[in-house]
């Protein structure tokens, strides 16, 4: 009852990590070099993570009014992490990385999420480091990037507005030139931002020698208007405290000031907030208005941003699954220990035989299943993309090409499904426990609290299925829609001798997908088109996850272990339980039924 | 945007409640007095209750060493509901009661719930003092539920023990005959009762002068043995302190004793605690043991608490739909009133267009309409239980054995429907509100968490299920399922007019139930047959819900008011979006399917 042989059998023996061996970057690798950062990455998590989680979760981050002040076990999470080197695991050797597979790095990255997720390991840090890598200029790189991959500062992204949470052609953060010569800075063209950034996570807190903010803001025309929509979008880098060429502190901080701490329903562990920039507060060499420094090109600022955007979805999708994993393993747990109850016999409960543990009961057993097919599920598709990402970095021009198409249409789904479903198997866990599970003496009401996030931050479940419905199925001509349905077909050839009626329900489920897609936009306008975007977006989910548990059962052979009896059963449940619920998902869908879009706002 | 719109369509306009006046004990009522009760609880929910429901989230119940201290909001709330007369309104006018339909009291009590559900109104203290009226002596009735329904007394329902929560076969505290002529006490014959109740609700506070505990306890044989199962329980009477056959306390402090309060996800305004009954704290009279009075005869404890469980079980069902309703109306209100995002027109987003508020968009549309499907279907649902109650009490003999029989049937789901997809409800209304949603700034993730509890307590949903597939539709041949199934016909066939392919979906619902109910148990083992109760139960719910509604827009007729488009809109999408779902719930009852059953311990 340990995640780790769940996480061995998919990197090995179903998406043969160690393939990418054959691949240059990858060549110094091997199953013990994995298998170190996997051990490594286990123990920080079970010493520094596990244990502190609940703490975490009562002792929330406060502001005493000069700083923010964190449980000393997020301290020492924070520093062991970072002496880890996962931060920059992926990273170049010559820049001090491992030049680990992503595939690896994300199994690694999920102890963490599974011990503790709003302690938090390092994914916006990292994830802001490796934008700078990609379009920074070789200076950003040095004095941001390189200090972010050591722990020394730590990274977030500043996106959402109060007044503009999913909507980002929306953001009024300004970002005005900083006096005469203010390209000529060597950090990068100067600018002073003005602006309020909402639902900053990590934006204020000790951790770190200094915060990296990416921030996103409009850069005024010659009128001083901004450009409507996300085309007027920039990115720059607005450090906490500011730097010098060498990565130095100044001494001077930047006009960067905490609005306030919000206050969560879960995550508690993690310092949530608002920030103004510019307000005046630490006014920098005499002058209000936070520093920045552009990334890129000017208007470039939202494709710069995708660029995280698309790991930190898969980083969401990661986390919600492995509190769903959390969960399961609780629950396991309980379930195996807890003895209430009798065997139901011939003539219903007798009262005189001895009483069984839970797990005997069917109902336990069904809610046990049901979680780990969800989790476990998520789990696999987690780490096919994170290949996908291997492939996409590392793989042939066709390949990567291939790979970069498959992601573009699995990221919705390896982002929303968790959310949605592993949320799902936490309130399952909290009923295996029964009125103890309610409490704050067990762990799984708090993974409940913790997973209700995904499905709202980095692109809530309804920006997800507008996303997948209206952008990414169509894309080059369907082309991504039609690889994945090549690699499902394939998967239902494959599986065909001993999953017959599996591979049928997969052709057939994949064939209602399709039809719905067509029947969709045949002739629609966008809005009718997407009016029943959530109903897709499940349905394809659904269909996504059991092609993947179809393609893990078919890899499992002649393996007669009860590892193996457990994922052949997981995928049995998969599709008898859940794939046969896309139907009704898919019905409002192909009707494009009107019913909630056309309801009058008085009539509710 | 009030509840009580909505309460009056549904009492007056579909329920035609004022019938209830032909009955010879409502003689005396009237729209009037309907409306004056009504008045005044959403007045003393709105003064009382609302404005402290997220001060006792945070300010829970806390334990000095003497006393368990509760906000004083707590304290006005309970005067002010005691104060009201809803404690006695059910009963006669002679002991100072309003003869108040059932129906009614349930609807005045929802303010409360919508209010604040953890605040508590007096469900336990009236259903308490309710058994005791059918099941007590005269003596008890005036010396125990007169003076909690005075509010001078309060009540609990001592069944849970932590070794055994479903599990009440299991329950080992003991009762002993307290001396020589224990049987010739005049409050009941009285024993001494040594044990743990998990789970109390309101075991211990200040918020009246003594808590009458209701405890389910055995009595030992003559080899001091406990008979297993639930025929060996038996009901006493356990006052926290000590009473005289006036009512009047002794001074004298029973042998029960706090031994923990449970710290809860939600529902924290609710002191929930371990009692421990005769370890001795408290000697009564020199002795060790908690006094005990006989309720009823010995061994018939379980039968006299079904009584108030049913009744629990409909409340417990209508704090979870009033749960739903509140994240309704605070989702509604934020979605009316927030801005983001551009309208989707034929090119998509045109971010030059104005800004909409978020109830102009589709995906928010649907997620307002799933709740109010889900919460309205189940309000319309418990009231109509409540009718039946009233049925059972006051119709012809005829009527009242066909209410009593219905009411066995619909139990189960009244209760299980709004646990379920009440607490989706709050889910979604968290998803609108989007990361404030999920800040305590906002309602809707307190009524999220509060509402996690209902499918837990009062029976599980696992137990909800075997109940139903177990029991409740296999009873008197199958006679409750035929009776509802009649109902459910009669409204399809009143729907025909202008409900065609409602009317028909719900004659195929009915008949999908129906032939899964067979299936289920043709020549299967009760093992077999109820391994997948739960999906039984929730195709069963939703057929029901589909059922109420098509009942509801039937009643319409011409009505195009704003709230009758709602409610057709309503039916409309629960028929499209939630009706079909029963299909895939019950394709694994129909096949008894043993994916989960059948899989042994050690491959999980």
């Amino acid at each position: 009852m340990s995640l780790r042989p769940t996480v061995d059998f998919l990197l090995h023996d179903w998406l043969k990590v160690e393939n990418l061996q054959s691949r240059e970057r990858f060549a110094d690798h091997s199953r013990e070099t994995f298998d170190a950062v996997l051990d490594t990455c286990e123990r920080i998590a079970r010493e520094k993570y596990a244990p502190f989680n609940r703490l975490v979760d009562t002792q929330e981050p406060h502001f005493d009014g000069e700083k923010v002040i964190l449980p000393q076990a997020t301290h020492d999470a924070y520093k062991a992490y970072a002496e880890s080197g996962m931060l920059s695991a992926a990273q170049d050797y010559d820049i001090g990385g491992m030049q680990l597979p992503y595939t690896v790095e994300a199994a690694a990255n999920a102890f963490f999420a599974m011990a503790s997720v709003s302690i938090g390991s390092g994914m916006l840090t990292s994830g802001n480091a490796n934008l700078l890598m990609v379009h920074g200029t070789d200076l950003q790189k040095q004095v941001f990037a390189a200090n972010e991959f050591s722990g020394r500062f730590s990274g977030t992204m500043c996106l959402s507005e109060p007044q503009a949470g999913s909507s980002l052609s929306d953001v009024t953060t300004r970002a005005t030139p900083d006096g005469d010569g203010f390209e000529a800075d060597a950090l990068g063209a100067r600018y002073r931002l003005k602006g309020n950034k909402m639902w900053i996570s990590s934006g204020e807190h000790e951790l770190s020698e200094n915060i990296i903010h990416l921030v996103l803001a409009k850069i005024p025309d010659a009128n001083g208007q901004l450009v409507p929509g996300v085309k007027g979008i920039s990115l720059f880098i607005v450090p906490k405290k500011m730097v010098d060429t060498n990565g130095q502190l100044t001494g001077e901080r930047n006009d960067v000031a905490l609005a306030g701490l919000n206050h969560k329903c879960g995550w508690r562990g993690t310092t949530n907030t608002l920030l103004n920039f510019g307000e005046g507060k630490y006014p920098v060499r005499g002058h209000t208005g936070a520093v920045g420094y552009l990334v890129g090109k000017p208007g470039e600022g939202l494709r710069c941003m995708f660029h995280m955007m698309n790991e930190a979805r898969i980083g969401v999708g990661m986390a919600a699954t492995m509190l769903g994993m959390a969960g399961y393993y609780a629950s396991l747990d309980y379930a195996k220990n807890r003895p209430q109850g009798r065997p139901t016999g011939a003539g219903g409960k007798d009262a005189s035989q001895p009483q069984v543990r839970i797990i005997e009961h069917a109902d336990i057993k069904r809610m046990l299943l049901a979680q780990k097919a969800y989790s476990e599920g998520a789990l696999a598709l987690a780490l096919y993309c994170a290949r996908l990402v291997d492939e996409q970095h590392t793989g042939t021009s066709d390949d990567a090409d291939v790979a970069r198409l498959l992601l573009e249409v699995l990221t919705p789904i390896v982002k929303s499904f968790p959310s949605e479903w592993c949320l799902e198997a936490n309130s399952l866990a909290i009923q295996i426990h029964g009125g103890y599970g309610y409490t704050r003496d067990f762990p799984v009401e708090q993974y409940w609290r913790d997973n209700r996030l995904n499905m709202i931050h980095e692109g809530t479940h309804g920006i997800q299925a507008m996303d997948l419905l209206g952008r990414k199925v169509l894309m080059e001509n369907g082309r991504g829609l039609q690889l994945l349905a090549d690699r499902m077909l394939a998967t239902a050839a494959k599986a065909e001798g001993s999953w017959g009626p599996e591979a049928a329900a997969l052709r057939d489920a994949l064939q209602q997908v399709g039809q719905a897609t067509q029947q969709a936009w045949d002739g629609a306008q966008p809005a009718q088109a997407l009016a029943n975007a959530v109903p897709y977006l499940q349905a394809f989910g659904h269909t996504v996850i059991a092609w993947i548990w179809l393609d893990v059962a078919a890899s499992l052979g002649q393996d007669d272990t009860p590892a193996a009896q457990g994922r052949r059963a997981a995928c049995r449940y998969f599709y008898r339980y859940e794939l046969p619920k896309i139907g009704a998902w898919l019905n409002v869908v192909s009707s494009r039924d009107p019913t909630c879009a056309e309801l009058p706002e008085e009539a509710f």
